[in-house]
């Protein structure tokens, strides 16, 4: 148990340093920046490079919402639930830290405006000025994170090609976020919302609920639509 | 049967919120937005991570002309097509009513323009303020469905490395995005047209026929070449 | 043989539309379009699909200059090398007669200018107005040929990861692209440049034997190379 | 042995012509430039080719902090760490003398600035005008450098979808480019460093030290990680 621990941690680590670092450090650079399409090509790699590298300790989630998906389509188990949450957050929070000792090394560190050190929000003027409201954002993140678990359920089916999960799933965050990142500076991860919220707080941490409650129910409708309506016969 | 329905509702449901949610909320975001390469990638990641998930129930076609080329290239039965192309609509039209609202949740539905909404066109001045003939549109949305169920039939063909084929074909419809979004906002799928034509109407309705119709007509072209020209004895 | 020569002609056919297309349709559209490294991608996509679709038919090498590297490094009879180079060229610029169809459907077919309808070209001013030289051009062809044939030759080994092949491949041609064309506009594959050189003619046509020289001899270097240096025993 | 110290000199090479060239010739085109992600993809795409190239020959490292890290995980023998290093310095600096010959075929090889010829530096205004501290990157080569030794050693761990590694570890040198070009240049390759810093000399030359000492500190560290908290019993 104790390595499936340490896989969620590093994992989740590589996550937040990964997807939020590439935000922080490279996305808003003049003309040559990896703007939204890089930041979400990097949330994708974390998840497939970490999949491959730990994916068979410890099932590689990485994300509460999906332990918590996977936990309702049958998959993971109820009693080790609350440790793979606990890990994650660990993990989430010490990139977090990582990523502010090295921003503030630029003295860039700041948390004014939407979305400020890759914060998520919602009902905030953001990307294009658009404000999307709090019914918006809750959806978007639901169905997201619904989608989400169709895909990780599905991808390691035993029925489906299992070997290609890892590609499957890490790409399928790149794509979420590619829709995404203008509506709520995508979440369906509470861990990586509760480390970006806890360095920032203010109006990041009071709306920290949406970021816990939306992916999670998505995670678990999603987990359930596959499992009740997608599944085939286990057994047979 | 019922399985294989929701399989083909969903994957095209995906398809479409990824797909046109991307050209929606993400490409035009000034400075750091995702552009035509970040919807192309979209697209084609939509179809990848639904072939991984749920390819193993449907074979995930999650278009209109793709079942009917794989139909006339031998691969799928002619009784499942009406089902199958019902539920692809479906689909498709329920993640643009999903669209629809998250867009209003900012004030940002729109039915101006060339291509609002994420619809099709042709013969108007788009992208570029290039305006494509009526001709031109149909000889590249013909062209490149043909192409894209050549590599279909030849990525899933018993002979090739077909576990592969979701690679192969998710990259492709991000391959064919990449070449003709600035051509016709890029169709190559009735069912992804009409979800869109429908909530903006007019015009996009009344050019609706040739993404009906080029896409179908290519799809059976491209399943008979592979049959016909390239296809290897299956039973030897 | 018929069927090795169609797989040819319609994997060359669509290296050309998706690669050149991307570039003439899509690259320069003002603040979404693709710019280089969406025609990067195209090109190595290209290449990717159809090594899944027909490369169990023909090889898949859509490339004069792979398949005298091939032919060098002992994968590839002597006796196919002109029936493969024909095929390949009578595809190319089928492809070529499509994208100017399209093109002038929008009224947007020009010769003018270093690199028009995506032709290849050295020692005039380009990208960033930069003119480099016939040797640097020279160099930097037979060098990107030369490892273009490593990795295929590599990939493709017997004691390889070989299933990978069309991964590694197809994006290796991507690579090459990134790196190089801002230099020549990149051929590696004198197919290509042939077709577009035909339609532009002038200097596009006096600069085409470079393009034929230099990735055919870097084709041959690089097939030597994996057979002389890093093959193991193919008996053993 | 003779074929392992090839294989990691063209390997070498390849990433640095491939990496640096593409910065050098394609990241700045106004307008079409590849960008930093086109960079930081051309650089994973190196590493990406060569693995499933001549991974099967010499274990694909292309990079002294890789080997030493491998070693202090059990993975490599110490023995021949010294001739690893000794050939993939030489294959850096014949890249790099290639890029040079190239880049000056245009007149456009320039010392100044930061970060001139694809260099590595810290403590000087660079993207974005920011000045990262050495400590901030020197925590960021470390920690990058770390968990691309766990990914590398978990992805080709015996327990591992073993022939996936080289989508997960060349994606990987992806990521840690998208997140840290903007802080260092990013470096996590002590031969990189190197040769690029041989042609310019100055600042890059007494600079040197820490492209040195961090990643090669950070690979250790890494393959400890790997091999103590998280690698199951070999022997099982």
């Amino acid at each position: 148990m104790l390595k499936k621990l340490f896989a969620e941690f590093f994992g989740t680590f590589w996550l937040v340093f990964g997807g939020c670092g590439s935000a922080l450090f490279a996305a808003g650079v003049p003309n040559t920046g990896i703007g939204l399409l890089g930041v979400a090509l990097a949330f994708g790699l974390t998840v497939l490079t970490m999949v491959y590298a730990v994916g068979h300790i410890s099932g590689g989630h990485f994300n509460p919402a999906v332990s918590v998906g996977l936990m309702i389509g049958g998959r993971f188990p109820a009693k080790d639930l609350i440790p793979y949450i606990i890990a994650q957050l660990v993990g989430a929070i010490a990139a977090a830290g990582c990523l502010y000792i090295i921003l503030n090394g630029a003295g860039a560190f700041s948390k004014e405006g939407a979305g400020a050190f890759a914060t998520n929000f919602y009902d905030l003027p953001g990307y294009n000025n658009r404000s999307f409201s709090v019914g918006a954002a809750f959806l978007a993140e639901f169905l997201l994170t619904a989608f989400f678990l169709i895909v990780i359920m599905g991808a390691t089916d035993k029925w489906a090609n299992g070997k290609f999960a890892g590609i499957a799933i890490g790409l399928c965050l790149t794509l979420i976020h590619l829709i995404s990142i203008p509506i709520t500076n995508t979440s369906v991860n509470p861990a990586r919302s509760t480390s970006q919220a806890l360095f920032v707080g203010g109006t990041a941490l009071s709306q920290l609920w949406l970021f816990w409650l939306a992916p999670i129910l998505g995670g678990a409708v999603g987990g359930a639509i596959y499992k009740l309506l997608l599944q085939k016969d286990q057994n047979a």
